[in-house]
């Protein structure tokens, strides 16, 4: 298929075995979008191109150690495949950290990014948010901040379609002198902006659409990911033992499981398509690591959108138009959790 | 009533009204527990004692200036009732932060103590889990997270009867070298020390029993109590609407609403009686601030329980025990959001 967009999919992520991430990827196949597997020889790859590779990367490597120990790994390989050029974008349900790692090494970073993110998608009744670091730097700089609101406008705008979208800061309360040192700086960097930045959002509101774009550090973010993951599970089956409490409640229960299950399709992660690598020179995405093939199927899609909207280059080019900021000038981005070869 | 516990509370507290609160504290009058009222000359106190007071604090005045601005108000004169000795406990529904302060100010601090810190109980189907600090310190030390453990653990141990407390730390992953700086060294700390620690727990089991006692930084903290709230009710209210569209939904909904009513009784936080603040010389608990009357009478009722239970000359004699960490016994409390005077 000359011209579809390849993707690069690492056929050992995910912890249901590669015939979930196979079958994904099949279903992902189209006139404009071609997966490319890797993994070992072997592998049924249904009919799919495959790449062999000879190593793999548990779930539970230290990242770092991994990437460096085993560059033949599928992750790896599927990294360098987008380096290389001659995929356009790596999907890999695997070890998050290990895909962090290896895109770094081998994709790097967009010149002028001082810390490539994590932007996932949170479902809310009136569309997705976009919540950016949602875990990729456990510890940040107010002017990274500045930086994560920017990628995320530019997702927000090439993947959500939204216009000028709403950018707001995650802290403790909505009054601009609330919140934590990080934040009462990162507001200030944001205020002086450019950016549509209306103002601090607390957490309450974040299942609500609390912006478009929400602006947090990693710790905050991935925090809040796990948080709203475990609320929303632990709420409903809680109502649902409350539910087969009583003869009347179980009848009831049957009568609106329909709706139970909407509900659960509207927040299920499997169709937002995985947590979005920003910042670097080509489009990654990671899957959850329990994927269904569903789910590998809009991780590829979300990736093949990324490339179709030329994210990479747009990202490229407003960061090189944002007058930097001095302190984004000045400060190197040395404390990243994983760095750069 | 001689013998009894006598509660302050500020009748102005609220977003209710005084009524509100008046007719929560007359609920939780009993032979063991004489609520006080502090409010304006003219308040229909329903036959509770009064002290009357000149000035009130707004819920959004900022909290060092409203406390040094208005001595007499009845937040600040219900906190000076108990370091005066002619209460022993204080209760508000008002602004958070002047609750604070004003306690920083005129309840002190125990010996010892580096930082008091807010412990909320967060409800569970398997009881509550108490998680500190929840919003009292945005900024914080590792050896400050260590403080909150031990005083978490003996609010779970005296307020909610668990013997030895199992104790959590809140991370983005279970494994030790999992998290940010912040919580990479009170790891350190904790494993260090004689609690009873297991560990890190990630957020998403925080609804499902993470721990007796999850400690974290108080941005954190209230981050998660916040999104914990904004979560389940809009968990519920999508489901909700998800049901009513469709007739047989709708025949279910009515079925189920009787468990729905449990289920929302059981997360209330109105039955939990409001956060508690935890090291200092006297009990205080702030109650939510849009709290009913039986929000408040929870409230009073918890600070009592902190009365009999001696909590506050246990902490005192814990913090006094306990073979002070090099770096807790060095460093001063600085950064403290509210200085005491």
């Amino acid at each position: 298929m000359a011209g579809a967009i390849r993707v690069a999919v690492d056929a050992l992520g995910g912890d249901r075995g590669p015939e979930a991430v196979v079958a994904g990827a099949l279903a992902a196949r189209s006139e404009t979008v071609e997966p490319v597997l890797f993994g070992p020889a072997g592998l049924d790859s249904a009919g799919l191109e495959l790449v062999t590779t000879t190593q793999a990367i548990e779930m539970h490597e230290k990242p770092a150690d991994a990437v460096r120990g085993k560059p033949d790994s599928s992750l790896v390989a599927a990294c360098r495949a987008v380096h290389e050029g001659w995929a356009e974008a790596v999907v890999s349900a695997g070890n998050t950290g290990a895909m962090l790692a290896s895109c770094l090494v081998y994709m790097r970073r967009l010149p002028g990014v001082l810390r490539p993110a994590i932007a996932v998608m949170v479902p809310t009744p009136k569309g997705p948010s976009v919540l950016v670091d949602a875990g990729a730097n456990a510890d940040c700089r107010p002017e990274h901040l500045l930086q994560f609101a920017v990628m995320g406008s530019i997702f927000a705008e090439e993947i959500l379609d939204v216009r000028r979208p709403c950018i707001r800061l995650l802290s403790i309360g909505e009054e601009p002198e609330k919140g934590n040192q990080l934040t009462l700086q990162a507001h200030e960097l944001l205020a002086a902006s450019s950016l549509p930045f209306a103002g601090n959002v607390e957490s309450r509101w974040l299942l609500a659409h609390a912006a478009d774009v929400v602006v947090c550090d990693g710790f905050t973010g991935n925090v809040c990911l796990k948080l709203l993951e475990g609320t929303i599970r632990t709420t409903l089956d809680w109502l649902r033992s409350e539910i087969a409490a009583t003869p009347g409640g179980k009848l009831g229960g049957l009568l609106v499981r329909p709706a139970a299950r909407r509900l659960r399709a509207h927040l299920d992660p499997d169709t937002y398509g995985g947590a979005y690598l920003l910042g670097l020179r080509g489009v990654a995405v990671i899957a959850h690591g329990n994927s269904s093939p569903a789910a590998i199927t809009s991780a590829i899609r979300l990736a093949a959108r990324g490339v179709e909207h030329g994210v990479v280059a747009k990202l490229g080019q407003r960061m090189a138009e944002e007058p930097a900021d001095d302190r984004v000038s000045i400060r190197a981005p040395s404390e990243s959790n994983v760095q750069e070869r």
